[in-house]
């Protein structure tokens, strides 16, 4: 498919994915099939085309979404902002929750939604409540919602661009070996990751948490029934040689007992070093961050070809929201 | 008038209206005619028809309108910057009072005005203070200023888009029976609505308000000299069975001399329920509230046709916006 | 070049000026030769043009533009907004500090210095850090930098606009006589006005400043060693009728050991009068203020028509940025 294709953007394939997704809340992961997860990173990979070029574009010509933050997020209010206007939309920003004036004079939520709902033609919500993006899906009769993390519950575009990373690098996503270092017991990311590998076959994901921070038992066997293969390791001794990618999440300090604790256990202890790569990590593998990075990974391996966490990583993040907006909204 | 008409906007019509408004400030109500309000409101419903078919608009292409507020106000906000987008043309954003910088090293508000002037096309105002938006329409000489509000004094476009509502129902401005219900002695748009439909024949209008907060002696003297027929009522219980429409506004606690009085004289006392509909209501009037609603009609009568307040009372927002800007500093 | 070439923009002169500025970070006003300069004000004046005449350009057409703002700035900000939209580009705006909220997590300022790059075609950063502009340029490796105050050090394009306002008024930079007044000592604006005007010949500046503000021995001595004639003057009695220029800074009173020193020696002293002007001033000089202005001119000054700086000198700085935009970034 040429630029120009893109750019004008009709086409038979595209007109297809819109059977699935045209005017769809994005609320969940769940609700992505392996063959939708397919075609949105097909068309990541042709928007970072689009974007390569610079070259204006109509897709969204003439739309306005409301970016609607009840807590504020740089990057990922950004990254939408950036992902709509590169497909020529406009943006209504509501970027600081205390601009949601209505809400302090003792407006519902709902209320609040279906105002905006009014004003434009999808929302775009973050919110520190888990189950925020449902109520506001449902709240919303007329455009599309979606989830940009709503509390602790989920942040599926987050997910979509480690997966959509994992597959520009690799052309897949099964047959993958990885390791997952980090607060295996709490961090969303890491969880989500793993979820969103197991619909695909034959993947092998290895992690190393500090022994207070571990996959919870519940989650283990989850995971490991919808078809992952799970090995927790004890220490960077273990790191096998054959991982196709390292994930590498922080550890809060507040996670621990006491700060003496997080310094006894893990504070620059779980860190991502040049030495670390050169013992354990494979030539054509990736290392990746979900950002923002704290203690995680030594700046000195920036440099290095395979950190790929402020390069593809954030730029796929892009992406994969002008995908989605496209498929969702998108003129035909 | 054809849809591409209207996005392609030259028309005879279009230009004869621009004769009256073209570069005029829009600080107050009473700038009005019968015959400019009709006009805003026929050009408003071709907006809607504009926004339904999601065409790319250029009437504003290459405007850029700054959004001064110096008070928060999502609502209004909201409305005016999709208002400018969906017309083509971009707004430059102080949403927050903190943000106008120059303002707190002592800048006068005539000086702030006229740098945005000069930044601009044209500048929406919202602030505190009563008479700011006459300030802002003398200091600004070369670009015109609407107001958004300004403090106690008036927020012309609110009382434009509850007439434009009822206009859009039934068709005129003129015999209409009404009733409005909540805190007459304070409300600016209750006292505005009545203002505005003053400009009209025949029209009546019910009030119904805790005994504390009646309407003025002054307020209902002004109102009736100005052929308003106006009738106080006492109780739900006296609501004529042959209102057009009901509007409803909240009763704020701070207006009570304590708690335990508004506890006793007004809370869950002015509001609308399915009961109330469907003892009083009948079946082509319209619900209206300025929102946010807050303790005025339960949401159990969202689902009623009649319920127009999150539907076509705050879409009406938007088109009545968008319908004074292109009158304002459309391309002809 | 007749406006519609303007609009249009391919053309060989300004193809020309891309050799010099196409992608550039514009960090220092040092970066700039006289022959740079007289191209930025040449186009800004052009820009001037297109303003006036209201026509959509395409010159930044597809492109998104960070404005990352760590402190705010209303003018600044809105300015460079404004410039961005005029050339028919689209911003990302972060203009409060604390929607950075990577930073409050602990990411480093390099890291979201490159993940806005990876959202966005160039940033324009304002930071209260001097020298956060340099790490930045640096940080970045595809996008340029652009310098909208870094602290106590540089604020380039506020120097431009001062200078174009000068080039516009009298067709050129050398052979000017121009009287300074205010903080001589702390005065960003004033030493970077100086330091721009000495890179032309034959300039001649009188300096008046309170005696506790006078201009540091080691900056007397700089300028004049790089050409500027500079004259100290001890009260307006020994202003020169001779000026083509008066720049009038605020003296804040936090520079004063004490408010009682401050009202004794500084307040309303240095003050541009209407009968100042009439004593000293010729009939074709120019009276600039950087703004916000507090207590540098009286009001009843604004309607002289020497008074610039709520005219062409706030607006200089819209055309200066734009033609800055458009040297670095724009469609050839």
């Amino acid at each position: 498919m040429s630029m120009s294709n893109i750019a004008t953007y009709p086409s038979s394939q595209v007109e297809a994915i819109h059977g699935n997704f045209q005017g769809k809340d994005i609320v969940s992961l769940d609700q992505f099939t392996v063959g939708d997860l397919y075609m949105v990173f097909n068309l990541a990979l042709k928007m970072r085309e689009l974007v390569l070029t610079s070259e204006p574009s109509q897709i969204l010509a003439g739309k306005v979404i409301s970016l609607l933050f009840f807590e504020p997020s740089s990057r990922t209010f950004g990254s939408f902002a950036s992902a709509v206007k590169r497909l020529g939309g406009q943006t209504l920003d509501i970027q600081n929750p205390e601009m949601v004036t209505s809400v302090h004079k003792g407006e519902t939520f709902e209320d609040t939604i279906r105002v905006f709902e009014a004003y434009s033609d999808a929302i775009v919500l973050r919110h520190p409540r888990s189950g925020a993006a449902r109520a506001a899906a449902e709240a919303a009769r007329f455009v599309p919602v979606i989830n940009a993390g709503d509390g602790t519950n989920e942040h599926p575009t987050q997910t979509l661009l480690d997966l959509c990373t994992l597959y520009e690098r690799f052309g897949r996503l099964d047959h993958l070996t990885g390791l997952l270092v980090g607060d295996a017991l709490n961090s969303r990311t890491m969880h989500s990751l793993m979820r969103g590998l197991s619909l695909f076959e034959h993947n092998r994901l290895y992690i190393l948490a500090p022994d207070q921070l571990r996959l919870a038992r519940d989650d283990f066997v989850a995971c490991r029934s919808r078809g992952i293969e799970l090995i927790e390791i004890a220490s960077e001794r273990e790191i096998p040689t054959n991982c196709d990618f390292w994930y590498w999440t922080r550890i809060q300090q507040e996670r621990f007992s006491s700060p003496e604790e997080y310094q006894k256990l893990a504070a620059g202890k779980f860190v991502a070093t040049p030495e670390l790569l050169a013992r354990y990590a494979k030539k054509d593998m990736i290392l990746m961050d979900p950002l923002p990075r704290v203690g995680t990974i030594d700046p000195m391996v920036d440099q290095d070809e395979r950190a790929v966490y402020l390069r593809s990583q954030i730029r796929n993040g892009l992406y994969t929201r002008m995908a989605l907006l496209a498929l969702i909204m998108g003129r035909a």
